[in-house]
């Protein structure tokens, strides 16, 4: 019933100071292991999908601390390539009502998924063990040889039949200056290839350069996606649209379209724990709900409610089980559980 | 001018992740030995009573931990019986804003407690030396040995004229099936023999059977207990009406129903901390307001003071001293206190 | 451009129970150095000035790991001089909504600064070195040698041409029985020294005893400040007023009277996260507003600022950069950065 | 190249006070998931091989952080069965010098693989999947239901050819009195079925009841193992002996008996770190090394070299790779390695 | 069968630097409350015996404290008296190796138990409740009101009958120039009301000023320790020579001399943990083998055996039972006991 | 009295995985910041010389936490260069008994310091301020960039006749393949500009290709370093050699060959807490030894002293005093001192 799903992107080690620690005040950090596709993968294995990560891991302690804790996660390593001698780092400070998080990247050109040679991957033999593929829209920041990987990993699996989805998230401090115009060319070519897209109005008006006539995000998500999808060949789109509250609450509200129509779910408020990777665990909804054959208007509900529950445990990757997305779509916040 | 009071009951050890970590994210735990009887009674004990507690612990250096963080309570150890190698405990995983905490017992019908022989605890030698006892409803739903220690207990108080504080407590999970129905007759026992009980009306309408002609709880409160307590003969009945915020914080209003009348305490609405073990130090302040002579008007307010700094402290088990408890009646918050 | 800026003051060693424990849950201690000078001192030292602590701490390894401290906070130690055996300490158990912060002091009249002999210090050397000194009311509390020692070198700066600052900082706890009419003469010495000093109303109410018109503490505060200025000669004086809401955020509007005319900064509203030594981040916002030559509206909004950061992060001491209270002055509370 | 390997046997919660605490002196503990199965099938894994455990854990948070933690230990859950609410916990308290660790066991018997139903597992099924097993002697200790699973699982291992490895194991406290004569017919029912077996000297002598003409361990070693080979028709046996001696180090020396003759690793002399589980590391060796077919003498110079460093990471279970392994054979003790 | 036991003497908080940090290296700090009369009665108190303490604990949070973590050692709090507000402090950093450890005292003399008025304790009453009681050279060292309290205890006890035992422990840093000749009268004093004395030719030489003939000190202890018991009038004198090895064990061997004969154990070697603490746990077994009636030979084993041990846990506090010591008394070092 | 010191080199992050555990069991880091430069000035700084670094750290959050650290071990900033945006780190698994230490290098090449541009530093400016330099071979390894700054910054300070030190240091992971032919050239240059070297007959030998007639390395010193000082012009060569024991104990002695003769310290043996960084503390002692005029056999015996102290705490950087060296120089390990 679970289908075969692989993600496709870097490793990042989070290193994150205690509490609401600064790097200068503190002595320890605690660490984990996460990253776009691990974030998104762990979700779906999660949810009785086999999950499979394609990346580049070090062959050192590093890499072994990596693996092990992707395994941890319910990710597959068959797909792991193991090589060179560096993984993305990422610190995290955290903020604290009027002081925002901060995350300071340090190693990332140089980790082994990024320096990972022509021939690292067998994508046409990796595409073969798969239903699904997840790529993000980072990878496509980091240098020609991962696009050219991302791009023949992507082309492999359209060419069996196998479901691309495509998540843009597209980072500015990543691209640079005219990021957007340099960004552009690469995620038409993605956006040509995926059939599931996470993206909203921002990325169609500044990445694809799109006009809008709207003012309202509301308005302008309404009247960019669906020319989005149609100028791509994109059978669904989805995405959230994130407020953030003065009382360490946020709201978010998600959408999916899909055959020419929009479902959202309601917009939830709620406490913030650890904001980073919700919008993965979105993603790891829409995914769930495609490959389930849920009705859209469950799967953006679900969605949303996995994306509210990644926020209230600690670390990137969601935590929270189908059972537990599903109370939480219908219950209010309780008591006790004993 | 302290009485001299003890609580029968179970000790738990409970065993808390990190934070807000889930079991399977942390490496760690926490622990401490708490249980109903533990929390009531180190209340009365900070309150200036001598506290006892009647229980069985392990002859083992888990029964050792749990002997001596209860003395650290400033629980008295004169009437703990040693045997048996188990005992009972729970895990706990703090909840966060749309997440629920999580409580996952273990071990606990094989602990020291629940298997405690008919012959473990000399009740007429231990009545003779107490003012006061404390039943929960919990120690019902063990088993009938159990069942079989808590009545005689109360039945050697009464002979010797102590007070019998009974807390119906009733817990689901605990009952099985048709719990209802099986644990009448036993809370039916035990209410015949108290004085001071805890309950609410869902005790009277769920465990009691007794119908109610009016909708709220607030109207069926003042509905069922008179009934309650004329028809088991009880001179003062107590409890709180809980709700839960979607802000993290709680509102809680006690009653205390005597001499034909109910007084009530304001409705406190509070931060929370740790949740658990604040109905019992709600009880512990009815107790003590009771054994001490206050007004009932005082009592209620003390109590539900006190169950609302409950809150406030990590661990199951009150710490508030009775100067705080009279402070938080009287003060709103403040800044530092230096 | 930064100018040597000095604080006379006490090191004190702050003992803090971790999370929200008790000293009697707890079993495990945080500690950090701090005092009023450590922390106007090490944010004038991060704001660009060379910072100088004047203080006298005890030889031995106490002293050594305050020193190693207070050098990481960025204070030069060159005027620090050691002797003695003896630290003072308080210890920290953090409150929770309902439950108020405590602070126990211990070992305080007994230390290095507080038992520094007449000839601890070269005050005539060391104004040489200054352009500005830092003083507080708390110094005022200990002893008479305590108070000479302050007098000594407020002068000496005086002579020198330098800038005195003076923080009232009444601490009624410190002073014991009438202590208004015992440190009314050592105020009006410091006033009569100033050139900044940090009060409001009820400084001016009570340690001075001037009597009031108004009634709400901002009209009190525009009627008192004026007379306090030009009765004792001060050039500016400045302070904030505190609100304590219930749901564990703060409010806090800054003044600064200078040239006959009052600034205020916006009323600002917080979450709180470590509460003490706030103040001390205000004080050093005006010092360095004052020392750049901001025009006073920047100094008072930048002030407010600082203060408003100091709540979020841990420890007594400010942790925020320049660029950051800048930014807080202009954005409100948004996302993680990276 | 690397074998479909499994353990049959129960999952532990090991739970290890800090450091050299007692748990009366301590208020957190250390978790992590092992057994004999656990470890051996761990390592076997890290030396390449496919290794799975055949157990039952329970069906609740607990089962799930244990099915995490044996993900990282790179052990396949697909032949693990959830089903009931209990784990078996062990307590854990390091002795140092003169004072010997403490290990508590509680809720052993309740463990969901304990109270396995007859029909929990699909022996035939699973046999299909491998290509040989390892057992222990411990599963045995447990109660008819644990025995009969164990014996059908040996059963229909051997009717499909595959390789049953057998680890005597005796532990006196889990069979009570009289426990040699319970125990010797079901190890003689294992004895039967077992390809390979861990055993010395005292397991002939005390569960089997061999008479032995010699005195000191290595004699009767020689004379008792290969009667019990040829006894029960055991290709291979293997096993240790232990010294400990009173300045923390440990002498190890092993011995595989195969083909007739005894081959012995040199007694290796090391400092201990953590003991437990080192006898399981041994077993991996030799088992690794029967699997791969390495030279008798490698194999037991292997097997001791991975006990030996199974003393020197924390937690019951071998952490070294193969790599590490071999050059613990070859090199002594060395600097940093950088 | 038990005594009543008591100590006279301060309760010191401990805060110690983790592991093997310096205070300058260290962010936290363990912390926990001890000293001799805490050491000693509560490892009588673990024996069976009634243990109580006689101190001043401050009356705030910190005494809060140490009253609870007490009564967590099984020390009765009835005779405790609460005032004042300062507590004796000593800071601990742990040496390694050739770096020795490193204990700063701080806050001694200001102590509540140090401050206590002259009729703080109402020594008639509590001599009345006791069988014995243990006093410590420390305390004469403090100041004349410390001294007095004392010897005003001593004598009540004489008065009525019960035992009296002093340890001679002469600290040379608290008493400072000439001290051997300010502290000859008081401890003379304490030494005519003595039954037992812990003591060794260190302290006849020195503070007594006797001269000696021999040279060793085992020579010079078999030569004086009879002149010490003839002169004042003591029924038995023990104590211990230690030898601190290279490598990080020591050796240590014990004596009692009484009824005019001296009686050794063996000379014990081990492996070191926490000295602190360990000559108390020493005089804890003379005391216990007196008051239980032991032999003379095996009060010294068992004295040796009890130090032996409190060298193995962490804290100053001896944690070892009755049954642990004869264990220690009869076995080597043996492997994990489970 | 004090001269004016610096070093030039990288500063390392360390990240240390704690007690024993490896990357993959562990979940938390330790950090602290040092580098061969940070080591050696921190020591001078700690011995009463101003001591600098001159490097370069990022601008950004883990510069700023690396600046506030050595700030705390007393390392003036004055001279250090701001920008880039990476810093070199190393992780480090402390080994156990017969498994070593295990250090991971990531990040290096990229570090602000390995990436400054060629005008990073006015090494002419800087030179006017110093009285002695410090380099390490360490940074000859780097690039052609790191090459050419150390090699300006060492003729500036020639050209100004300031001492210059330099450590040979040579790291074969960090040279690859032909190592020690492409290092030659680059350690000649600085070999020729230094006034004091830090080597010993390896780095005759292999480095610069000295043959040997004699063959055990103490005979192979003697034989070498001579020539090595007489070929370069060097007045002062030291160095050690180290012997690893099984038991965790190394064993030491160090060398000063100067005026033609060669000055031995004692051998000493030592248990081993924590070796990296042990080698610095031996070079500090040298350079504090000659820059204070020290007699030669007292320089050897303070090095060697220094090296020893080194060992027994944590982190890279040597922590002992002056006085406590002086005192290990006479001392045998003692009792706790208090």
């Amino acid at each position: 019933m679970g289908k075969r799903v692989a993600a496709f992107g870097e490793v990042m080690m989070r290193l994150q100071a205690p509490g609401y620690d600064l790097l200068s005040q503190a002595s320890t950090l605690g660490y984990s292991f996460s990253g776009t596709g691990v974030n998104v993968i762990s979700a779906l294995a999660r949810f009785g999908h086999d999950g499979y990560l394609v990346t580049r891991l070090p062959d050192n302690p590093l890499g072994d601390a990596a693996a092990a804790n992707l395994r941890k996660l319910g990710i597959a390593q068959r797909l792991v390539v193991r090589g060179g001698s560096s993984i993305g780092m990422y610190f995290l400070e955290n903020g604290f009502g009027a002081r925002p998080s901060r995350v300071t990247y340090t190693n990332r050109l140089e980790s082994s998924f990024n320096t990972a040679p022509e021939d690292a991957y067998d994508f046409d033999g990796i595409a073969e063990q798969l239903d699904a593929v997840h790529f993000c829209g980072i990878t496509l920041a980091m240098n020609d040889m991962t696009r050219s990987h991302m791009l023949r990993f992507a082309e492999a699996m359209k060419a069996r039949g196998g479901l691309v989805a495509f998540d843009c998230n597209y980072r500015p401090s990543l691209w640079g200056e005219d990021g957007y115009g340099r960004a552009k060319p690469y995620y038409e070519q993605m956006l040509k290839l995926a059939d599931i897209v996470m993206l909203n109005e921002k990325d169609a008006l500044h990445i694809l350069g799109m006009p809008a006539r709207r003012t309202t995000r509301e308005e302008q998500l309404e009247e960019l996606v669906p020319e989005v999808a149609s100028r791509y060949g994109i059978s669904a789109a989805a995405g959230t649209h994130r407020s953030v509250n003065g009382d360490n609450t946020h709201g978010l509200r998600g959408y999916l379209y899909k055959d020419g129509s929009f479902r959202y779910s309601d917009t939830l408020t709620f406490a913030v724990y650890d904001r980073i990777g919700a919008g993965d665990a979105y993603a790891s909804g829409i995914l769930h709900g495609e490959l389930s054959g849920f009705e859209p208007e469950r799967t953006v509900r679900y969605a949303a409610a996995a994306a509210m529950l990644a926020h209230t445990t600690a670390g990137d990757t969601p935590m929270a089980s189908e059972r537990e997305i599903v109370r939480a779509m219908t219950q209010t916040s309780g008591d006790v559980e004993r």
